[in-house]
């Protein structure tokens, strides 16, 4: 179990998920000294940055790319330490600064069941508060020897993704190739290079590093194609966010583009227009329909388990364990999701 | 004289004003460096994104930060080299991705008379541009020993002057004390620590480091005041981008405070009534009535020539040179621009 700092932590983890406290078990020491350095970071003696610090700590939530980031660690025999704690922090504060410039892109109103930055404090704040974040965990990052390279390469490719997709938005007939491009550099990127911090700073062997690295991706992968599913299928109110929006903003997901294959020229008239189109009444419950008639979301299904299939022979490298198991049993929640 | 090079450099110091390139001629050689060195690394192999990168290349202009830098490293004798082309490069691409972010918040649509990023590709590209100029500038600095900490740390100091900036809009009762505090963060510091970098990176003594860095800072806050200024006094046609933005924004700036001050609670009830109702039509022209009538810009303008005596003053402690030559120049330039 969790401590609970009397800080609000955001880590309130078995509301999420009943399984997730034992997966996290292995790491529980090492997410409260988490969250205690957060805890620390995120404060301002200025009321107006304070109250935005405290909001968005309200968004955190599982925290999957720290956790992989403790349990590489561990996984290859490691102690974490204050490096670590420090790495995982960046590796969380990355994530967060997306998230907010993410709703504000997206004009999202609810994260995490909260208002986002956007919604409550306008674009502007948006805007900056998701620079200061970024800036910060930079900032942390040149405290921890040879690794502030690979975090800002990451975030850089993280941001390179995010500009490919905007590049693409609206087109209809995008590949499945791109989008496993776009999604790897927007997403899966972040959980690699935890993975990979993880395993390297416990002085885990090259091999070891690389295919945690490439379990972290795998993983990224998964977790993204069931995100994009959810966003077409799930229930706002049961998910906790906004929803709709890929399909709103004209980002074809693989659901839509696997649709749009399956129909082919003759029969994805009705679906290129909604496509066209995305804004008018009906769009999402009409796709929804033909995505449930062509049962697509099992092909999703699959393509997900494959990169988790692969994911967890990555593991093959490190030692049977606590760590190892946790790490198994993630790759597996990842489609337990709604998907 | 500084050469072209085929691409474009964005370095059109000429048209720009006649008496830079004077000022400019004792790191000629450094700006063509630096120049060639912004051209590489503003390159992508995808369409999308290289086409971001050479639009923004054209808001380069007087390049006035890493000229400081350069002129810095030669005023204490050093001889600029690929550490300081690095670092002039990073300072740049901070102020770059400041400008894509301002200008996306201004809902601004010319820049050094060329569209914005967000006039032309819209808010997402406009901010994820600038998230990607940021995380490239934090991997270049990772480059160069013992400045990336600074870096990043100068960065959050900018997000959080804008950030307090944006919490104090529409503060109609904003002190000067703290109008200081916010243009030192979002404007100042990044001038001081250019000149900090050029300085220590070519081992000036400790106290020629700080003196420069004092003289950035004065410059920076001294170029703020003005800016602020001529968006309230300037013209678009003249100064090529968008204007009187901060009023419409509720910003209260050095002039808008002091005439508030002249007016005092009795005579303020008009320019109290505008503030509060910045989108008026005719707001800007009554304000500036005002501003006129009161003789406000002779005073601001006798505020800016204090810290340019004080970053002149600080000049004192390298020797004399064509490089503390342009550092004088370039002081009394800031002032020399419309207002």
């Amino acid at each position: 179990m969790i401590d609970r700092p009397e800080e609000p932590s955001g880590l309130d983890i078995l509301t999420l998920a009943p399984e997730l406290g034992k997966m996290y078990e292995p790491i529980s020491d090492d997410l409260v000294a988490l969250n205690r350095y957060l805890a620390e970071e995120f404060r301002s003696t200025e009321p107006f940055v304070h109250d935005l610090l405290m909001h968005i700590a309200r968004y955190r939530g599982k925290q999957i790319r720290p956790a992989v980031l403790f349990l590489a660690s561990r996984a290859v025999g490691g102690e974490p330490d204050e490096a670590h704690s420090k790495c995982a922090g960046v590796v969380e504060l990355i994530h967060t600064a997306t998230l907010v410039h993410d709703d504000l892109l997206d004009d999202a109103k609810i994260r995490r069941r909260v208002e986002t930055v956007n919604k409550r404090w306008g674009d502007r704040a948006a805007v900056l508060l998701g620079d200061f974040i970024y800036s910060r965990g930079f900032s942390i990052s040149t405290e921890v020897r040879g690794v502030s390279r690979l975090l800002a390469d990451t975030t850089h490719t993280i941001c390179e993704g995010e500009l490919l997709q905007v590049g693409s938005a609206g087109e209809v007939d995008l590949t499945e190739e791109r989008y496993f491009e776009i999604i790897e550099k927007k997403t899966a990127v972040l959980y690699g290079m935890a993975c990979r911090v993880g395993a390297k700073l416990s002085k885990g062997t090259k091999k070891q590093v690389e295919a945690l690295e490439r379990y972290g991706l795998c993983l990224g992968m998964a977790f993204q194609i069931a995100d994009d599913a959810l966003d077409l299928i799930g229930d706002e109110a049961m998910v906790g966010k906004s929803l709709g929006t890929d399909l709103k903003n004209g980002k074809m997901t693989l659901p839509l583009i696997r649709l749009r294959t399956i129909l082919g020229e003759a029969k994805g008239q009705e679906l290129r227009w909604i496509l066209e189109n995305p804004r008018e009444i009906g769009a999402r419950p009409r796709v929804q329909k033909m995505l449930k008639e062509h049962q697509v979301f099992e092909s999703v299904r699959s393509t997900a388990e494959k990169f988790i299939a692969e994911a967890l022979k990555c593991l093959e490298v490190v030692p049977a364990g606590p760590a190892r198991d946790s790490l198994e049993t993630l790759a597996s929640f990842v489609l337990e999701r709604d998907l």
